[in-house]
């Protein structure tokens, strides 16, 4: 009988996965049956977009942590697909660095050529999934949030691709429960337009905090103070933005901080990070684990240790994001296909502990990028997926973190070459300070905008 | 064997059901083993105050919609328990409207005196409920949260106390994607301070828009204004607070009305009821209606049409809220020890057509007090719960929505005689408008607090 495989979620992984299947199917592969479900009305995940915050029209979390006016943070030279260019979707040469809309639009137009929307079932919610030690196969439960209908389908593979930066992480500090201003965590954000004149605080060291602190700038904040608890970011932030230490208690609008210090906030963004969550995954087989480069009980980043009919996809922090997912999804399909066999446990366990190994011994950023380029290059070897030039994306990543402490308020306007096509990306018509317009109509149009819509910050 | 019955959700519908299998063990009867599964780390439900929005700590979504400064809006006259007083608990006569953590602590008074907390699994959600035609029992798989572990256990029955005002209905308006002020649902309002010289809009003409609205009139909004769908609540407003039309669209930070007007809001909080919501039942057997007082398929109100050995527990929209909940409890109680017997399923829908008839011919909101007297006192009819005086319970929502239609603001400041034991509410120290600190700690202060730690709105 035809294998039978759910893949759970459509967002950046569940479409690598779709693609990596009908590349197959392409090349006259005999494919297993494979159903999609995905919970939002159309797939793109963190990229698509929604306004709502915590819980959407189906009464189920709201998956998307992105806000308006949300432009790649990273170069898009680096996130490029190997098998279908910027150049193949655009038809010219873009900027370096998108708004979310062209993003999705990008991501959204490669899986439209695969033809592999057939595959998804929108608005539906995964409930349970239980593996049957008898059969050996997966009961997977779900419901049609429009049609409100469960059902329950016998599967032989699960792959999990419901991401890891769409359920907050709050943590929580004494006398937040009566802080007065407006409190919210980065997953709630949609947007810094009401920060406009308002003194804000924003905890937390990394890219949310980062981001959401520069857009707070360019919407005019008055103040924008950046509270660590290791240690700062470090940009030469600037005037109105500042790195203090930790918060120690609220009391009432005012927080504390540890080394003393005392302001009174209008706002309060928690940019504390994201949890692991799989609620639909008994809790054996849920991946476990903090944010990092390597969770530990992936064999090779995906297959889970603890069921190795069960596959993560994107499960690590993020250097590379959609061509690693690609990397991981053609591992994943060869897997099930049976091209790639996979070792004995035992085996299994060496690999990961010799990655983990070297991954305990990282000791800089750039070994942070080369890491992770070694590890897509690991599974790259393994399948059919095009080879690119990895050390050519770590050249990247590094100017960018470069370009980003030179001035964290320009770094967008800065461009690369791609390394799939090796065209150079175009300057925006607009610097990213000063464009309040993310919509994809804009950023896409040639010809230079209307200056009198506009206004500086 | 002895039967097992699951209990989900300990708010005060899972605290009832536990009192009433309690109440039998207590008069001698055998009870069957029961296992209360309760998400949060405390029991009480919507009246476990939690200062998060959106996902809790777990990464579970937040229960409790309720918000600091919360007082009872109706008088607990209305609630309180025939079995256990406010007599009994507080040891003297309290004021009518009780702040939120003073309710809190009734009614976990309640269950501490009847040693239930025994039977609670705290921060344990149910992840799934699945029905065996072939043994006729549930299994319920449950996830223990803080240790990470999930189990699936057999059960004769399920009782479904986990609410309905916990799940926001959050309706779209064009233009409200790129609305830039503040925007929430009222199941993340948590306290109106931050509106203190705002333009407020809030969305909804129910509980959460009347009493955000007079919160924010408190708390020195600058304008509070309310829009409504059908009809406006009507009240004698204060100078500053006004009903309007439906909102058309948003534009920016502008709502535009049906009406033609628009007007620029800083903050818009959607007060736009709840949704029933039971992502751990199939839906099948998961209660699908709109809130009101006779949600359909539930015999009695409590027995599920669909499935007799499931049972709900506070389904209904409420005029009457604890000791309803007891009436059901102790009816499901009853259903379960046997004592009460179920009719066939054509005399069940046949009862329920009688009901849904007499539900839909109701004209006015004495009606519907009265019918949802006229429903608890069948329920009553049929247990050994302490029958009370409905009718008195009528006169006093009336009296009450008297009062509110009298003054909005100082409704609070009424007291009212107990149904249980006829003691008379004492007038609180503090008129309601000019209390900014509504801990248990003030509440419960018997001599007059001093004036200079208070300021009058």
């Amino acid at each position: 009988m035809q294998k039978r495989i759910a893949i759970i979620g459509a967002g950046p992984s569940g479409m690598a996965q779709l693609r990596a299947f009908e590349a197959a199917r392409s090349a006259g592969r005999e494919i297993p049956e494979i159903v999609c479900f995905e919970k939002q009305d159309d797939w793109g995940g963190q990229w698509n977009y929604s306004w709502r915050t915590g819980i959407d029209s189906y009464g189920e979390p709201v998956h998307s942590s992105m806000y308006r006016n949300l432009w790649s943070n990273g170069p898009k030279e680096a996130l490029e697909f190997a098998d279908y260019s910027f150049d193949e979707h655009f038809g010219r040469p873009i900027s370096s660095y998108p708004p979310r809309e062209v993003l999705w639009d990008y991501i959204s137009g490669r899986a439209e050529q695969s033809n592999v929307r057939q595959y998804v079932r929108f608005s539906t919610a995964v409930r349970w999934v239980a593996f049957s030690e008898e059969t050996q196969t997966f009961f997977v439960t779900v419901e049609d949030l429009a049609e409100k209908t469960t059902e329950t389908t016998e599967f032989d593979h699960v792959v999990v691709g419901s991401g890891h930066f769409c359920v907050p992480n709050v943590p929580s500090f004494p006398g937040i429960e009566t802080y007065t201003g407006s409190l919210r965590h980065a997953h709630d954000f949609r947007g810094a337009e009401a920060l406009a004149g308002k003194d804000v605080l924003l905890v937390g060291a990394s890219y949310s905090a980062e981001d959401i602190g520069v857009q707070a700038h360019k919407m005019g904040a008055r103040s924008v103070t950046i509270s660590y608890r290791s240690q700062p970011m470090g940009f030469d932030w600037p005037e109105g933005m500042e790195e203090v230490p930790q918060v120690d208690y609220f009391d009432g609008d005012t927080a504390h901080f540890i080394d003393g210090q005392s302001r009174r906030f209008d706002a309060v963004v928690l940019c504390t990070g994201y949890l692991h969550h799989y609620p639909f995954l008994p809790a054996d087989v849920a991946l476990d684990s903090p944010n990092n480069l390597y969770p530990d009980a992936l064999y090779r980043g995906v297959v889970s240790e603890a069921n190795n009919k069960l596959f993560y996809l994107g499960a690590q922090d993020q250097w590379f994001t959609f061509n690693m997912f690609d990397a991981q999804a053609w591992f994943v399909r060869d897997v099930i296909l049976g091209d790639v066999l996979l070792p004995d446990a035992s085996q299994q366990r060496a690999n990961m502990d010799e990655w983990l190994t070297r991954f305990g011994a990282l000791a800089t950023t750039s070994d942070e990028v080369r890491f992770q380029a070694d590890y897509i290059r690991d599974l790259l070897e393994a399948t059919d997926y095009p080879m690119f030039d990895l050390d050519e994306v770590v050249r990247i990543f590094l100017e960018w973190k470069h370009d980003k402490q030179a001035d964290i308020l320009t770094y967008r306007d800065q461009v690369y070459s791609s390394v799939m096509t090796g065209t150079m990306a175009i300057v925006h018509h607009t610097p990213w300070l000063e464009e309040l317009d993310d919509s994809a109509e804009r950023y896409l149009a040639t010809e230079a905008p209307d200056l009198s819509e506009k206004s500086a910050a």
